[in-house]
């Protein structure tokens, strides 16, 4: 069954006025892994609150109380619960998505501000911080309960909504507030099925359904040397230097073919056999989709299946950077006096924090001790989550191939994906339902 | 002979006078090597030379053209020279000094505002970004000079002056300007001996005079990969990602000990026999010295003489930094696009950046190959200068000694420095007469 036409006509008729909101949603730059920015969630909170309530949606906004970010105690922003309709005749549906966005700054790369939506004249792209990662989707919801809502149609399902501002830093306060609602008598009792939206095609062209995530372990190893940063004039050679040290802990962890050095790390996942092998041949992919998607030709090979399960179904490791280290332009000849690399590693099952991290931590260890440095090493986790894999022959999957057939006149593919949503397993552990991801997002918008 | 007691009597009655000089010199940020403060060098330059002209100085600002800094071209900041005296009878003594600074933070560990002299209760001690690298010294200069000045007491001596603002950015522009100057009919016509005030005693306790400096090579790594950067979740382990590489390449330069790993850098170095120990040997210095300057037991070692050597007579790499990568707190779950690791190794006589960047590049272009990754590199040399020693033997070390004797009561030590001043070498070999170090800042000044 295609899409109502009525249904089309509405968001063609009304797309100049969801860019504009994407656009008011975008400015807000509610980054909330950084404290300066943390009034900014929560005016987005506000200003997302205020939106659901004008589209009918019962809505309240909910304390998740304080939290501790680099030694300051800071209010968490409220999560957002929503709810329309308790037809007993119908399936009650929750949608969940974050207002919350990532840091980012023209320094980063980006060609425009960022927190200034812009239209890509060659491509149509909608390109700022939060567009597709997730402001853009939540407000896909908002435009489809516009549309009932303005033209008086009634849902096909009972709505719940959950939309929290800490996704982007460990969804901190979430989990709590999602096992609580789901107990009898809670906001989401009574919930049948989940349906998030916050990850993104495997490419351009072929719209997909997700049953898997890769999960995460973030974590900070900062070495402490001398008191105060040094001249490397006076100092050089003098004293041992916290940069030497750290760089050489982070040579130790990944290689430059993506191969995690950490013994056991990716030694703990099985290997795929060909039966696994066949399902990503199948899928509608080239080495040259994460080039045009990366915007260079770096792809660790150009074997379709390798690569996919590279994504997919293997751990990786990142190396993002590093705090406290001279990181601006021109030339200082710094001996920085701490300094603290960031990396986190994508988990797969059966990986989780929990049994990958003490390997993570001793390895760094022992490699630091065999440094015979005079320095202080210390390890902290910043955030984690557990990967998740689903059945994707469930009802909720089935209704979401048909809705997106009726969309796109496509069957999407059925993937699993390299980023991590802790979150969703949290709602199909709390709920014991199952849970779909539905991405808006295409394969080139260079979400970080 | 002991200092005129009415010279040291001016000191004290003005004491407070200078201190707030001070004060309002260090309050201009002029740190050169960032091009949003350039105005803020022109503007210490000015404020130097109203100052200079206050004392009877007679002066000119030389514009020195523009040059290129991070893809940018801009203006140099002037260079000010200046003059008093012109009797045959005299010797003729040039003094240096720079007006410029490093850049400074609190979040690179400052505990005050780096650009408010603030002073330490318990210690006397005054802090403040140029404080004693080299506002202060050049100061000290303006305040001898306001003494004779305002006393009507004639200078024993022609003096000449050159202080520059691009000191912490290699000097630009100012071997150009020596080299003119230098010629019959220039500025510096006639002029005897050099004095310097740009570096530090041994430690807290005993004067020093200088007759050698380290030189220095700075390079920028660059890694380039994907065309933006990209999300870990999305692209970890598909892509080769410029942070691993770069990562890779830095922890092969050096090690926790302070060797250089750059096949043949310390090998150009020759041993010191024990004739040479033995003079390492005589200086007021123990490891405790160095732990105390910075604020941390982190010496390589605990034998004097080796310390001593690893200051100053051979060659040391430090690893300042990366631009590009994620540098904030909190936790980015970043792939950065293009990443570019900074480096500087200090110089010894044969070293020059000439014979040792060679070695370097090639070192690091044959170990990236060794990655075998889709990335690119790019190598700059940022800026350099050679080594330098000179005869302390010469009568202006002489005149050096008993003037510091004079001042202190104190014998000095005779060292050779970590840090590097190229423009020494330059008026050495311009000028072709004897250049002395005059420290007046101490060891735990915790210069840059």
């Amino acid at each position: 069954m295609p899409a109502p036409p009525e249904f089309l006509s509405f968001v063609d008729t009304n797309a100049n006025a969801f860019i504009k909101r994407l656009a008011d949603a975008v400015a807000i730059p509610s980054i909330s892994g950084d404290a300066t920015h943390r009034a900014d969630v929560v005016k987005m909170a506000e200003w997302l609150n205020a939106h659901l309530k004008a589209v009918g949606v019962a809505t309240q906004l909910v304390d998740l109380g304080k939290h501790t970010m680099d030694g300051e105690e800071l209010h968490l922003p409220p999560a957002i619960l929503g709810r329309i309709g308790d037809d007993k005749g119908k399936k009650t549906v929750l949608v969940y998505g974050h207002f919350d966005v990532q840091p980012a700054s023209k320094s980063d790369g980006w060609n425009t501000d960022p927190f200034t939506l812009t239209i890509d004249e060659s491509t149509g792209q909608l390109i700022g911080r939060g567009s597709s990662d997730d402001k853009g989707p939540v407000l896909g919801w908002l435009n489809v309960l516009q549309y009932h809502h303005q033209q008086g149609k009634e849902l096909p399902v009972n709505l719940r909504c959950c939309f929290e501002g800490m996704e982007e830093s460990g969804s901190e306060g979430l989990d709590e507030l999602v096992q609580r609602e789901s107990k009898p008598g809670g906001w989401f009792d009574g919930v049948d099925c989940v349906c998030i939206s916050d990850n993104y095609w495997l490419n351009t062209r072929t719209p997909v359904l997700t049953y898997g995530l890769r999960g995460l372990t973030y974590l900070k190893v900062t070495v402490h040397g001398p008191g105060r940063d040094l001249h490397s004039g006076v100092f050089g050679r003098t004293v041992h230097e916290p940069m030497t040290d750290l760089i050489a802990i982070m040579s130790k962890l990944v290689d430059s073919q993506g191969r995690i050095l950490i013994p056991g790390v990716d030694e703990m996942v099985q290997a795929a056999d060909e039966e696994e092998k066949s399902i990503y041949a199948s899928l509608d992919y080239t080495h040259q989709d994460i080039e045009s998607a990366a915007g260079g030709q770096v792809a660790l090979t150009t074997d379709k299946v390798d690569l996919l399960m590279g994504r997919m179904r293997y751990p990786s490791l990142s190396l993002h950077g590093i705090e406290g280290a001279f990181s601006g332009v021109g030339a200082k000849t710094v001996i920085p006096a701490k300094v603290s690399g960031k990396f986190s590693i994508r988990l797969v099952p059966p990986q989780t924090p929990e049994n990958v991290d003490p390997l993570v931590i001793s390895y760094i260890e022992s490699e630091f001790a065999k440094l015979n440095s005079k320095n202080t090493l210390t390890i902290e986790n910043l955030h984690g989550g557990k990967p998740w894999v689903t059945d994707h022959t469930h009802w909720n999957f089935e209704a979401a191939k048909r809705a997106t057939k009726a969309v796109y006149g496509q069957d999407p593919d059925l993937t699993r994906e390299g980023g991590s949503i802790p979150v969703t397993l949290t709602f199909a552990e709390s709920l014991g339902v199952n849970v779909l991801l539905l991405p808006m997002g295409r394969g080139d918008d260079g979400a970080q």
